[in-house]
């Protein structure tokens, strides 16, 4: 193999590394803390475009490109946002580079020093908003829909590949509505749809809830997020949606003209998720030999592999499988028929797996007499035998039902990693011994959970928003709590 | 209409920029020189990016990402690249920003300077190079045929919307190849899906042609490309292919073990596109009254609007209306019914007109009676009454002709615009009074070239594919010339 991977057991953050590079969906680059996406990972990361902005088209939105960059003064108009977002950003400062004196270099051409430094956006609300001014003037230009694909920078000190990077890639949303209700709405409406994505698609199952004041977006006045748990017992954020009032438009002095002839400002929601995605697909589902991909986002959903001794074997055996490429195409299935002649089929079947493929036939000279194919599943690495008969039928099947088994797992490995902590003492045992979500009490306040978090490393990652009333104490400060909120350690 | 537009004969740049910005296309940004691409200029540039996207797959290509940034060293790799693209350009200086002592504002941190300065990208040859060396160890390992969509910034002083802007939105393909021959094939088939698309999707018939050594890209050995004439008779580069020799794997050290054992350098090509597609869209079809757009890649293909008196007729054109709607959208035509009562129906006809939708159905109690619409067509402007009966075949048929007239009809214009000059005083001439592409002899060196071009701003845009060899003198020196270059004025 040569691919050796190392365990979950043995360190599950250098298996998700290993796992990252060997199997070809990253890598990190010359520029510290930007990373390549190769084509593999960036097939998948096509897939996960593909299906979330069919969603967001199906739910009234356009795409449309605003700068990269973000003139530093922008920043200073809205308050809290210049906090969260402004400090750790990469700058532009100069345009233009000159030869060095020497002649055998370039350096930065003082002469030409930009007279207001651009930021690289880390996230657009502040240039929309400014855009937004000249294209709201009345009732009837709102809603105003709007999504955008694009990269963003955060000069983060302490990278992971997908999971923090200081380049990175997402969509923003960024919603104008005459009232509160309908951006509220709209909040929760593509918090649904991050959710039903997360799900149906990538086969993780979410908890949706909302952030407490000290976990909100800067700018927001509320957050909403949804939150998975992966194999390691910590969460992972996959994306969010917030709520932002009218903040950004009393920022930038955004109004309409309601129907009463009144001058309002406008409310506004963003919502965003990244290729951070990416990451959390590899840590919920794959395993020491390699990823296991969602049918539903694998670039191929079935391998080929033929097994032959002779080159007249190969023949017969190509046309076998060409055949059933063809009748798996026609359903729409993505197929690859890898009939290299420089691998031997144990490499390929380790190669695959390491990929992911969700299903592998391997096809050999018996098969050919008994019309049958040998079908291997990624999942659950079960085999058998397959009458060839109706193959396209039974392979559609199949898929649907490793999507299916893989959410399952997913969901119930969280449904047993979900925890109620009643003391700060069980809290701890939970997170130091058992891993997962804890649902424990909390007083309501960011001291506490600031404290909660320097003694534990756990985090609140949201009040749930299916959560019940129920008296409690909090498990630090003993004081009256009205609900439960969910804790976890985090990525 | 409140949306008057300059006409193309009074001032065609005006015409231009009028267009672009009511047409709802782009429009300026607070950054200098950025543009903000607006949902319905965005919806066309996604039309465009698919189709492309699809010819690239269907030949070989994947795609991957690569960093916004390159470390300034980068650069100085390659002698002639540097020349080209890092003088004017966006410089990552800091990475981060602190409150002012007074606390009223932000500046940079003085303590956050980056050790080496960091460059946008004006085009990434040179980071894609610098992580190839790790890709490619051995003929198995080529070719890679990569395309990476991205933005990228060129630090342009005088920018106008999609044809020059600082930050602009393109796909760039870059490939290694064991072989020059194989390196040279590839470049010579990317420039024809790029005329493929440009004259089956966009409507825009070109010129295929090598540039000149004074004209070609900075770090290329040689340079195809194909040359558009838009209709104030100036031509317009629509895209690039490059064969790069050896000279990133020279710079990057990218060298591969041939089958022979022997370690030999990679050769290259790179080849794109970019929003600049959409200025020549723009220019090459749409008249005094709006856009002119290509069926194949209008996001609205079909309008219907409602002309009617009372909401009674409303009701029962509307129910028409969805069925005729419904059977267009069955044959995958896109279509919008406009049954907005806040506008008047000639209103939305100049509304569609402007936006270049290529049909227009409308419908009225007239129309009920006798099972008939009234179509027009955009392109001509003709007005016909329809029988329901096999409307969407009907449509169909129409589309494909409207497709098939914009071409014809920029074919034909550049035929009309197309001449020879075998004397200065000619080629001065054409190019004051008539405009358009004029081949002519050139003694072959830089200096004619561009003294020819001091005097007359014109441009040698290529030298044909299909040139013929023809003795002759060159128009400016009387020096023999063994064939005629293609001139123009252009963008």
């Amino acid at each position: 193999m040569g691919k050796e991977i190392t365990s979950r057991a043995a360190n599950y953050s250098e298996w998700y590394q290993d796992l990252v590079i060997k199997a070809d969906l990253a890598e990190n680059s010359a520029v510290r803390g930007c990373m390549v996406i190769k084509p593999y990972g960036y097939a998948i990361w096509e897939k996960m475009q593909q299906a979330l902005d069919k969603m967001f088209k199906d739910t009234g939105h356009s795409n449309a490109y605003f700068p990269l960059f973000i003139p530093k003064s922008f920043f200073a108009k809205e308050a809290a946002h210049i906090e969260g977002f402004a400090k750790e950003c990469a700058v532009v400062t100069h345009y233009r580079l000159r030869n060095t004196k020497d002649g055998k270099g370039i350096e930065v051409d003082p002469d030409a020093k930009l007279e207001e430094e651009l930021i690289i956006r880390p996230t657009s609300e502040t240039i929309i908003w400014n855009t937004y001014r000249n294209w709201i003037q009345s009732y009837r230009d709102l809603p105003l829909l709007i999504n955008q694909w694009a990269n963003v920078v955060r000069w983060e000190m302490r990278t992971r590949l997908f999971l923090r990077t200081a380049e990175f890639l997402w969509q923003e949303g960024h919603t104008a509505h005459a009232t509160a209700e309908e951006a509220v709405e709209e909040t929760r409406k593509m918090l649904d749809v991050y959710a039903e994505f997360a799900e149906k698609w990538m086969g993780v199952p979410v908890i949706k809830g909302i952030k407490t004041a000290n976990e909100r977006f800067a700018g927001a006045v509320d957050t909403f997020c949804i939150e998975a748990l992966m194999q390691d017992g910590k969460a992972l954020q996959a994306g969010t949606s917030h709520f932002l009032g009218q903040n950004f438009a009393k920022a930038f002095d955004v109004k309409f003209t309601n129907k009463q002839g009144v001058q309002e400002y406008v409310w506004a929601t963003s919502w965003g998720v990244s290729t951070r995605l990416m990451g959390a697909l590899v840590m919920a589902h794959s395993d020491d030999d390699g990823l296991v991909l969602p049918p539903k986002l694998a670039p191929i959903q079935v391998v080929i592999i033929p097994i032959y001794k002779t080159d007249e074997q190969l023949a017969l055996l190509s046309d076998y499988a060409l055949n059933i490429k063809k009748s798996l195409e026609n359903r729409g299935i993505s197929v690859k028929f890898d009939n290299r002649d420089t691998h031997k089929p144990g490499w390929k079947f380790a190669e695959y797996e390491l990929k992911g493929v969700p299903v592998r036939i391997a096809v050999g000279p018996r098969d050919l007499e008994n019309n049958t194919v040998e079908v291997a599943r990624r999942d659950t690495k079960e085999k058998s035998s397959y009458q060839v008969t109706d193959l396209d039928i039974k392979i559609e099947n199949l898929l649907n039902q490793i999507q299916d088994n893989i959410y399952n797992k997913a969901l119930n490995f969280r449904d047993n990693s979900t925890w109620k902590a009643d003391s700060f003492e069980e809290f701890v045992d939970i997170l130091d011994n058992k891993g997962g979500f804890v649902y424990a009490h909390w007083d309501g306040t960011t001291e506490t959970e600031l404290k909660i978090k320097e003694l534990t490393k756990a985090t609140i990652r949201c009040i749930t928003l299916d959560n019940k009333p129920e008296d409690g104490k909090c498990i630090l400060t003993g004081n009256p709590s009205s609900q439960r909120v969910l804790f976890a350690r985090a990525y």
